[in-house]
């Protein structure tokens, strides 16, 4: 499953290699020639794409000849020093640490724009950058740092879906200007990052790892295993060693299925604690012009992958729940009961109660995770573009809330009476769904706290710049607006 | 859930402060400085942002001490004159009824360009548009509306995925220019609406709450409620009003499980059902250029919705399904047969129709899901976005109108023969599936009706823009191409 | 389902047509009045946009008066000439077999820019294009394709999901450059393709129908059939024919739900395998210089495709699962078993191994599932979009060779020890698991031999560029780094 298909490619060599270096030289001389130096794929896949959105392209090499047959035909293949004279803007694509061999073209590049794309191997936190390193090689040059978190794929391919970014910085704004413009006709959207001093930034970005995703999926696999456990000793291991019944086989099923939405349920309610805490912070610092602390702020802005970690698990779970009839061990248990059911004599095993409790649970339960569906929906990055902040913090908020509520009453018809029940607490541990309804159960008290008249309406005022300490305020409603909901949408 | 993450921020403060106001003044004068009326959390996230690619900013204050601590330290925090005169191009981040406060900074502004970022808080149907009074403010300097849809949060973290729009409009094209300029370099993409006296739909576009839901969501509300309670009195109060029979444990889940699908099999219908009037509109018109009637109009644009909201209780009806064998009442219900059929000593139950019915429309039910979700998914932005107008009509179309056929055959199948036995008349109400299939029966057979050659022909000929009354056309086939696909797809 | 809602029309008609022209005109002379010949639909959006992005449009029609109803108040209808000689640059909205008839105008569009936005009625693959035969009648203007790949519909509606691209070629860069301007300020993202022979390209795109998918697609299909009928043979034919077993109400559910799972395995390895071949026939070449056969890059390509397919079946193949146990045929079966357990008086019907192999089967089957689903999110435009490479790659390679594991382990688990089992071989023909896993297995394996320390050493060689012929190596880090995932991802 590939980013994109290249069954139409993009570029067809054609013989008018002539024709198009006349065209882009002549025609039109404001357009740069482009050189590139190294001869990698990278270089190559860069080379077609200039030369497809109709750039005069130069590449250097140290053994021309070797590369020539590997470049489009209209792309001049020559030495380092040729290319590097006749370019206007050279990419730099060798090696960081080939970099001290381009010295030998330090004057020919003097007042000429350097485009650095090259990444490390590793995350590197303490700088000099790769960019910033060819900045001392070329003081009279202005170097830009680029295109290193686009992939030679996508390069070949070009932007199809809708316009990739490409992260720029550079210390001359003139030099940015000039790469910006190649980049929009090349189809790519610039994003401007400043400063050569933040070319270290760009360039670890192609080594992330989702890094927002480690705190979340520990979360849940944390979970995973310690409910795991527990229902593990409850449901298996208790019963085995008081009873000796052997009931290993519901380790890899009825488990799992018991534990799943557990984390789930965990899991929602963490999505909706730091903005409780945030709206309780600022209501005893009574200003919102406080900072929050470092582990909140990081905790904020992971509530969407938490959210998403919980939706799989809901889903997880559905599935989980479905197979359960399919099992054989289901169905010689129906089998054995019938046996039973028979020789006992009773006609009608109806039981009412048991009735009503699990077509009450499943009905809230898929309603939630009808809710939760809608949820995920929208945190997809092409659907989260095309609504207003309105109508996401409708969703992510109220409609969130509405799932976190009808979880917790999932669980709690799903408990029914057995939380009262002793004979539940086999080794004197209490049955899951209880130990799992705390947090959630804390969660929605908190927003009804914050629903009480004084305290909404306190909350209101700080969070239209109001403080304690002063009574003027100048925040723009503009602001406020956006403010309000999303701090409804982070509460 | 939140639209992105924060993990890594965008922005590093560094002590290269002076140095950056250095680069940004010096190295290119071109760059204009950017001032910023306001110190709200959204004056503070454009500072940032702006900062990071590379503007000088310089923001106004009344308390300039009381902010300075609250912005990146290489942004100048001043008083709102000397703002207003530094900055080439000012952002007006203030409340809209502070507007005539700033009055005093009238000879300062002149010639400039006010950017007014203001929203409403309610939604300002008659106008004047916050911009449009600015504008009366300040008759010498040109204001241009924008940046008020995009959140403080999207200004701080970038527009990571794949731009965001930032819609303007002002009434001097250099001011807008130089805007969309500053839009291009921040790595937004600017979208010209047109003069200021757009600026009012501008400032509604982020109040809007789901506008185009509203009707779809009315839709299914209603026709869920008119169906759940005919299957209620049909299925729960009959049986209990003439036999006594106490089976409201049905309520939860089994009545809602026969609601769904009465509900998405009228939506789909409603989805294709415009279209078909269109075209029958055109038929007898004789032309294409005659407007449809308003409320025609607003349906043929909903049918996205309206089909997204078929597709929901279809997805719902199916996980309802799949729990049915998982209840206590259907695990009693065999046991109990069970017992019967022991006690009868009847050894096999089998009966073959029943058999035959239930695999057919199952079959059938999962294939017209399966259509569904493709509809669902080509209807995602990113995924619309990458196929052309053919492959997306081919879908909505030609697949579309297979599911409307496919799930029409499930109810066909689901209803077999009992539409025609007398018992199913409880109450004299007929069976819901009866009540059901009238729409799409209706959508199906018109659709059939367009495809008779002669009326095919005739339709064909008046979408190429041949017209009854002359025999001229000067639509190109590009159009015809497209407008053919379109009215497929519509009809 | 449309792709966007008109429901806020992005253009509303106001008194202040003069007004605008006024501002058009004067206030900012450097923006271009714009022409279009023709008065189709597609000139209408394109005239309603155009205007609503700040632009003077005048519309050139053979009978003016007829058309000046269609067109917004302040678009100027007049004849053809009267267009084509106020206008800066001229978009060409006419059926291309007209164009001829446009030479009347050639004196008045000299040195302008013709913007030829018609498509072909059905794909042209030998050329000349309408452009290419467009530009031969005006050899004095600068002739550019484009716009042809945006429907009337995305016009009107202007490009909400966050930016369509528009393809442009032409001759003259200056030319392009003036389009592209346009294209920016209507909101769309110019795509450069180069010169004009690219127009053939560009005016088929809108022509194709999923070119990308008709590989994988036919492949489904023939597995479905093939597999289907080899199930129907050995599972309702041989009973029938050996025993007179009447079984046939297999064939809508079950043969399907057997056919579904093994179509889906067997595409998961065709996902998997070309990435292998590619490897190793790197090893073998010893370089990585050399081209793939044709065949090889086409499928390398195809990928996203083959896997979405096959998570398609297996998505379908667990509803189909789940919906097993709601069939009367389980129901009649089930309550048949209780008869016959109660008549030979066995109490407990329990079979252990039975039991812990479908539990085991199940359980790996859902995370085989699981696995599935993230790779198809990923492959999502706009989620791929807004991961790099490398977590593009951990995600489609690492995860999905885990997928593909799972899956197999599923597969076996389900087979159990029936492959020893001659019952099984019906007709002589093995269980249908057995001919699946031959590929998945193949895969396995041949990824294991890759993992062998020499020979990943080798390949890792090979792919930083080092050949067996020399031994100095000029690609750069980054283009390794993304290589080595790229190939990763392709082994």
């Amino acid at each position: 499953m590939m980013p994109d298909d290249m069954s139409r490619p993009l570029i067809r060599e054609r013989g008018d290699g002539g024709a198009r270096h006349l065209e882009a030289s002549v025609s039109d001389p404001s357009t740069p020639v482009i050189g590139i130096l190294g001869t990698g794929d990278f270089s190559r896949s860069l080379a077609r794409r200039l030369v497809a959105s109709g750039y005069q392209v130069v590449v250097g090499s140290r053994t021309p000849k070797r590369f020539v047959a590997l470049f489009p035909e209209d792309v001049e293949v020559t030495t380092q020093l040729e290319a590097a004279n006749q370019a206007d803007l050279v990419f730099v694509a060798v090696y960081p640490e080939h970099h001290s061999t381009l010295v030998e073209l330090k004057p020919a590049l003097v007042g000429k724009v350097l485009v650095d794309v090259s990444n490390s191997l590793c995350i590197n936190q303490n700088g000099p950058s790769n960019a910033e390193l060819l900045a001392d090689y070329f003081p009279e040059s202005s170097v830009v740092k680029g295109f290193n978190t686009i992939s030679a794929w996508t390069l070949q391919m070009g932007p199809r879906d809708g316009g990739r970014q490409v992260f720029l910085c550079g210390n001359s704004q003139k030099a940015k200007n000039t790469v910006k413009s190649v980049c929009h006709r090349m189809g790519f959207i610039p994003v401007d990052m400043g400063l050569l001093s933040s070319s270290l930034e760009i360039e670890n970005m192609p080594l992330h790892l989702f890094p927002s995703w480690r705190f979340p999926v520990f979360c849940t696999s944390f979970l995973f295993v310690f409910f795991y456990l527990y229902n593990f000793l409850r449901d298996v291991l208790q019963p085995f060693v008081t009873e000796g019944k052997k009931v290993f086989y519901k380790m890899p099923i009825e488990i799992v299925n018991v534990t799943l939405p557990s984390v789930a349920l965990v899991m929602l309610a963490l999505v909706y604690l730091p903005g409780l805490l945030a709206a309780f912070a600022q209501l005893r610092s009574g200003t919102k012009y406080n900072r929050f602390p470092g582990w909140l702020d990081r905790w904020l802005t992971t509530r969407k992958q938490l959210g998403l970690c919980s939706f799989m698990c809901a889903v997880l779970h559905t599935v989980y729940s479905l197979c359960l009839p399919l099992r054989k061990s289901a169905r010689f248990k129906l089998i054995a009961a019938a046996y039973k059911q028979v020789k006992s004599g009773v006609e009608d095993p109806w039981v009412d109660e048991e009735v009503w409790r699990m077509e009450l649970y499943l009905s809230v339960g898929i309603m939630a995770l009808g809710l939760l569906s809608l949820l995920a929906v929208t945190s997809l990055p092409s659907v989260a573009n095309t609504i207003n902040w309105r109508e996401f913090s409708f969703i992510q908020s109220t409609l969130g809330y509405c799932a976190l509520f009808m979880a917790t009453a999932h669980t709690l018809l799903y408990g029914w009476n057995r939380a009262f029940d002793l004979k539940q607490y086999r080794f004197n541990m209490p049955p899951t769904f209880v130990l799992v309804l705390v947090l959630p159960f804390a969660v929605l008290l908190g927003r009804l706290a914050l629903c009480v008249p004084c305290v909404a309406g306190r909350l209101r005022k700080i969070r239209r710049g109001w403080e304690r300490s002063r009574h003027v305020c100048f925040t723009l409603p503009a602001e406020d607006c956006r403010n309000g909901l999303e701090n409804v949408s982070n509460v």
